[in-house]
């Protein structure tokens, strides 16, 4: 097991002291009046928290090892000094770290190094080392995935904060707010924001539903921050309709009209009525229970965050359609964060008029969430709206052309073969929850449906008005707030070019953008073992929101990555991309770092017979596994670079070069990027550790703690980048280019962006293929290609 | 989906009256002075609690159909009279159910027939069948896995029953309470028992710790009953260190000496102090935040019932060492129990002196839990203890011999290959995670262990009185407590001949004992969303445990058996046997209902290439495979039926009676019933339906919702029975016989037992075989055994 914490704002010792006084695990005569040895059984016993007799407090000191040979009670009885061995011998113990698992009794020191815990060490302990490596000892993670201070805020220690008054509010350690808020006593209020817009064709402006969930203490004139995730999916979601209406993806591509237009898709009224003010209320008329959450959220929450769910037009309870990814929805999101600012109107009821302000917010609004949610809170961004200070967008789309097209491609996110942007709202559209409402709308939502349908346009799968409403990345100049991006980087459902163009065009903005790229696929991170993100979380949110000075941006990392290699190690960077290049030639089943001469042409076959084409239909794994092994060549080409001599790290968007021919007047080339070699490589997912073994607060808030392992299985390859490729797209996604059987035609394909590691004696290889059963339609026609390899060339960018 | 409730307990028109008005749903007037339809909706606002205004009620009103085309507000206007269809309609839509996925609005009551809601119709609507109807709907589940009661209990409804005086709890409705205990303010508390042993030899009697969760209420004079669950996982558990210890299986069977006597376990001593009392105190001196807790239990904890764990001797903060499930652990188990009865001294810590009694109690205690912990309750139950006065035995052992032998073999829990009583005792020996206790009793217990490694006896694998110590059945006979059963069909691990055993001797006492069997593994029930089990506990342990006269005993059936074709389909049995049997012949690859002339001699080669055996030994399920392709009598003998003409339904436990010889002096037989037949089957685990979805009380305790679906796929075949012998020991699993290489010998093999469905068209297959990957020893010895059919038969019982 091995720790990574970013967190750990650095603190002088007078800041130390005040701070342990704070949460009063140091009295101020405590540093004069005892010994070192005093000193640190005080603040031992003082963290044990579910003893109250000295009986009890005498066992458990004598249930921990100070020397291997000695229980703290014995050795405390022989009246030695204070060494580093004996500190961190029961510091690893308090930190619930395992002799003879995690470490040897006998070499604390080398415990607490190979684990990665940040130590001080002494010649002769006085006091304040003492005070101080204990201070750095709450702030260290446990084996159970949080730092000392939370485990013991999980454990009850803190209870007696909830009743600070407002004024002493937050309360801070280390540049982060403790969990002083009574999760007991939340408030938990709703509220309906009025937006400029009527994407339900009633004549009225639409009203989205906020859920809140406050402290009480706000009722006390604490005014806090909000944080707000923008979930689509919160209401509920309508997984069999989009099932039944998942496009057919087993067609063929067809050869493009160059002078086809695709439809618009359906306006909305240019003008609608206001709801009527006819009072205002400081209580609001409607309370909720729960509602699906982020457990940062939940994390946050106790921690004095306001948390605030919306579900945006087309969802239960509010008005609207669902428009999946339109200006509509991002403004609809964006009125929320007005009204948390105090820019806009919201309602106790859809219908009575009464308006309610958000006065207990500070006017900070942070955004977080994953994937739909996540790509809403760059959406908003986008919108420079006031009051935005900072998002964490998690594995967000960032065009969605990205997301359901590519080169001129209909293209599936990973494992979704056939959803488009019509399915998702079909999906989405959560107001059949409210049976006499869907009946009401239904007709209206069904002919927008067909419209939005035609205007994606599966045809052509060209990049078009519709997309280009979807497209958030020319807005990023608009961007005021701050950003941090997360994504896996073998998330293949919202593949990593979404993060990779958000974090470029960052670059070029004055806006601090921090960037955690991980080894995972479509997946939250906060409950990992092995990184402290919740509470890089929290001190940033903490500057940005709460406006602690706490060097929040200088203590973070710009780039932070796991490595692929090694299991539970993070390393920083100050940018993606390495400043060099490698480019690679194509010959003989090769790659090659110097030109060849003549090479001779490469064609493979696109037709299956059809119990091998409907096998692969069936189960896209098989697909992808025979591509692997297809080293003869009979439907791919594979170019396999020589085994390496060291370790090389890719960093950034690879680039192919293909000079390719099709049989037919379409056709397309997809390629994959392959590290090939034996090895043990990290869980496709991150296994758990333990079920609700993450315990957010005390009593509230669980998640199950998580982190990759080294598969028990070696594996031989493992695909890092892909990309395809209309033939007829050879320009640009919205240009038809002329395409005409067997012509030579020269395209560049960006792949997916990579930040891999291939270990020496690990090979590259690189396939150029064409249907790919997990992502393109596939027709399955006879169309062969042919590969002039000498006209290729591989880029790959590195360190 | 499919609604499966036992729970529900029929009552009459005053009672339902006179509940409503209890839970504050009616007032006493409203049966007068209302119509029908404003008694309705009166009623259906005050389920709605999430509105406090008259805008947000009416809109909530307007969101619901009351008819295909008309909202319950539109058809309100009407002033027309209540139908079943009106009723039922907006019954569906409360209860969760949606339109168009789970029934048609334009047939409501198809759909509550479809989906097994219970339902009263009538005519013309009066008051009191509103009243009647509502409270039945309060009793019925939703979509989500819960009654509606119980669902507007996590919504928060009677969060007001927190504040009644003791004197008015616990609050029943239909015969079970409510939620009306504050969880926030559960008193969580920590005794020391003390038993009448000393298993870690330090001259003192062994002190064990308890963990009680309790209500407030209980210190305002309320007694409640406990419900305890023993779980010697609960203080953490030694993974790695039994992974070491784990043993090697890959080693032949050897022949056995008839007169080897196996090693006595180690004795612990007959004397030892008991501790000082030093005085008395009312209140513990230690608490805790939080331990792994059974979602059951937490369910029914702010139900009234005090939730006790204890880890037992041998765990973190107890004395003792692990001795796996031997009458030492078991008795550290009842001393709990006596202490909540009154009959035995705790203490406040384990060195005071002070002695504490649970004077919140009302001395009768439920035990629950699954596994290790079904198993010591069933133990605890044979002890005869006062004060037990029900069990919820889930998943249990009943005799360890079935855990880790079976007639004369090692055989292993289904998945654990070379684990045994020994390794089972490491594991949970969690004085480990004491690290300075642990090394005051490493070398105690290392000899302990030597002991019972010894004892255990894998040489010969023979019953002798280690396992004698370990076997409950012979002590049903003691048992004073009401038994519920629970296991799974497909439970690999603790098989279902533990269960079959106890619930056969349980037939021949007073107790009332009822059985539920699942088609699942070696899981709990509880989160299901086909049947109400929690509601069935909480109805069953009113009576046994809170002493309410409910007719628990006779609404709930004595057996519940889930279908293996069907999902979602549970049905009601009075005994697991069928009452006939049918014997099958073998022979010539097949089975026949008539005896057969003379059929050729079966041979097979249990011996495998290296190449195979290793793939076998590392996948075993890869073994598993091949053996139900090994038509052709590699290495088993197969004997198939003819397709069946209509289902068949086999109950109880098959028997296979064999004509054997081995090639070499030593040998064994396995054999295994498989239901061959193409079909989609139910998925081996419960799907996770919604994760965190099912809310147990108001903010406090979630569940993954779950249920058991039928599989996306066809599969060919699947074994429903299996059992084991080795050939020397015939005549039972203590009497070693001896054994000549050829020698022809019979042996009568029960089978592990069953209740499985058939289906016509679907064949039953006998496979017979010596080697079983999965859980014999396996060690590759060239051996070929002959099989005589026309001396074997296949004895199934059956309707």
């Amino acid at each position: 097991m091995k720790n990574n914490q970013f967190a750990i704002a650095p603190t002088d010792h007078e800041t130390r002291v005040a701070e342990l006084q704070r949460i009063r695990l140091l009295q101020p005569d405590e540093l004069t009046t005892l010994t070192p040895n005093e000193l640190w059984t005080k603040l031992l016993l003082r963290i044990h928290i579910a003893d109250h007799s000295q009986a009890l407090d005498h066992e458990w000191l004598n249930s921990l090892l100070a020397t291997p040979d000695l229980s703290i009670t014995d050795w405390l009885s022989q009246s030695q000094p204070m060494t580093n061995e004996v500190f961190y011998l029961v510091a690893l113990q308090i930190l619930q770290f395992e002799p003879a698992i995690d470490f040897s009794i006998h070499a604390p020191i080398d415990g607490m190094n190979k684990i990665q815990l940040p130590m001080e060490q002494h010649e002769q302990w006085t006091n304040n080392d003492i005070i101080d490596a204990f201070y750095l000892l709450l702030n260290t993670r446990t084996k159970l995935g949080q730092n000392l201070l939370d485990r013991l805020t999980s454990q009850g220690m803190f209870t007696w904060t909830y009743s600070l008054p407002a004024s002493e509010k937050p309360l801070y350690f280390n540049g982060k707010p403790i969990a002083s808020f009574d999760p007991d006593r939340f408030i938990r209020e709703v509220v309906y924001v009025e937006t400029d817009m009527d994407t339900d064709y009633d004549g009225m402006a639409d009203l989205v539903k906020v859920e809140i969930m406050r402290p009480a203490d706000t009722n006390n004139g604490l005014k806090v921050p909000a944080v707000f995730t923008a979930s689509p999916y919160n209401q509920g979601t309508n997984d069999k309709w989009g099932e039944e209406i998942t496009h057919n993806v087993n067609v063929p591509l067809t050869h493009k009209d160059p002078h086809y237009q695709s439809p618009n898709e359906p306006d909305f009224p240019m003008s609608y009525q206001k709801h009527q003010v006819n009072g205002e209320s400081q209580t609001a008329s409607e309370s909720f229970s729960s509602t699906p959450a982020y457990t940062l959220n939940t994390y946050l929450s106790v921690r004095g965050y306001a948390i605030v769910y919306a579900s945006g037009i087309g969802t239960k309870n509010s008005d609207g359609l669902q428009t999946c990814g339109s200006p509509e929805q991002t403004d609809s999101m964006k009125a929320v964060v007005e009204w948390l600012h105090g820019d806009r109107r919201a309602f106790t009821d859809r219908t009575s008029g009464i308006e309610i302000h958000a006065t207990w917010c500070n006017g900070n609004v942070g955004m977080t969430g994953r994937s739909y949610l996540g790509t809403l809170a760059t959406a908003v961004a986008t919108t420079g709206v006031p009051g935005l200070k900072a998002i964490v967008s998690e594995a967000a789309i960032s065009n969605w052309y990205d997301y359901y097209r590519e080169n001129g491609l209909v293209m599936a996110p990973g494992g979704f073969q056939g959803e488009d942007a019509d399915v998702l709202a079909a999906e989405t559209f959560s107001r059949t929850k409210s049976p006499a409402d869907y009946r009401r709308i239904e007709k209206t939502n069904n002919k927008y449906m067909k419209g939005i349908e035609a205007a994606e346009d599966r045809l052509t799968g060209n990049y078009n008005g519709f997309w280009s409403h979807r497209n958030y990345i020319p807005n990023v100049d608009n961007i005021k707030c701050d950003v941090m991006m997360v994504h896996g980087l073998n998330d293949w459902n919202v593949k990593p070019v979404n993060v990779k163009n958000l974090y470029d065009s960052l670059q070029e903005m004055p806006n601090t953008s921090k960037l955690i790229l991980h080894q995972g696929q479509h997946i939250y991170i906060n409950a990992f073992r092995s990184l402290d993100f919740s509470e890089m979380i929290n001190l940033w949110f903490a500057n940005k929101l709460w406006d602690l000075d706490n060097n929040a941006d200088e203590i973070l990392p710009d780039v932070l990555v796991q490595d692929n290699v090694q299991p539970e190690t993070w390393r920083t960077y100050t940018n993606w991309s390495g400043n060099h290049s490698t480019t690679l030639f194509l010959t003989d089943n090769a790659l090659t770092p110097t030109e060849p001469n003549s090479v001779s042409a490469v064609e493979f076959d696109d037709h299956q017979d059809d119990k091998t084409y409907h096998a692969w239909c069936d189960q896209q794994s098989e697909w992808a596994k025979a591509l692997l092994n297809d080293m003869d060549g009979k439907f791919s080409a594979h170019f396999v670079g020589t085994p390496l001599d060291q370790d090389w790290v890719l960093r950034g968007t690879p680039t192919l070069k293909v000079r390719v021919a099709s049989s037919a007047d379409h056709g397309l080339i997809s390629a994959r990027l392959v590290d090939r070699g034996r090895a043990k490589r990290l869980t496709i997912s991150p296994v758990i550790l333990a079920k609700d073994g993450l315990e957010l607060a005390y009593h509230f808030g669980k998640d199950d703690l998580r982190e990759f392992e080294l598969q028990k299985q070696f594996t031989d390859a493992k695909v890092i980048s892909y990309g395809h490729i209309n033939l007829q797209n050879r320009h640009d996604a919205s240009t038809v280019d002329d395409l005409k059987a067997n012509q030579f035609v020269d395209v560049e394909l960006p792949l997916q962006p990579v930040f891999h590691t291939l270990k020496a004696g690990h090979q590259l290889e690189l396939i150029i293929y064409a249907t790919d059963y997990e992502m393109t339609l596939r027709g399955n026609e006879a169309i062969s290609y042919q590969i002039a390899p000498e006209h290729c060339q591989l880029i790959i960018p590195n360190n």
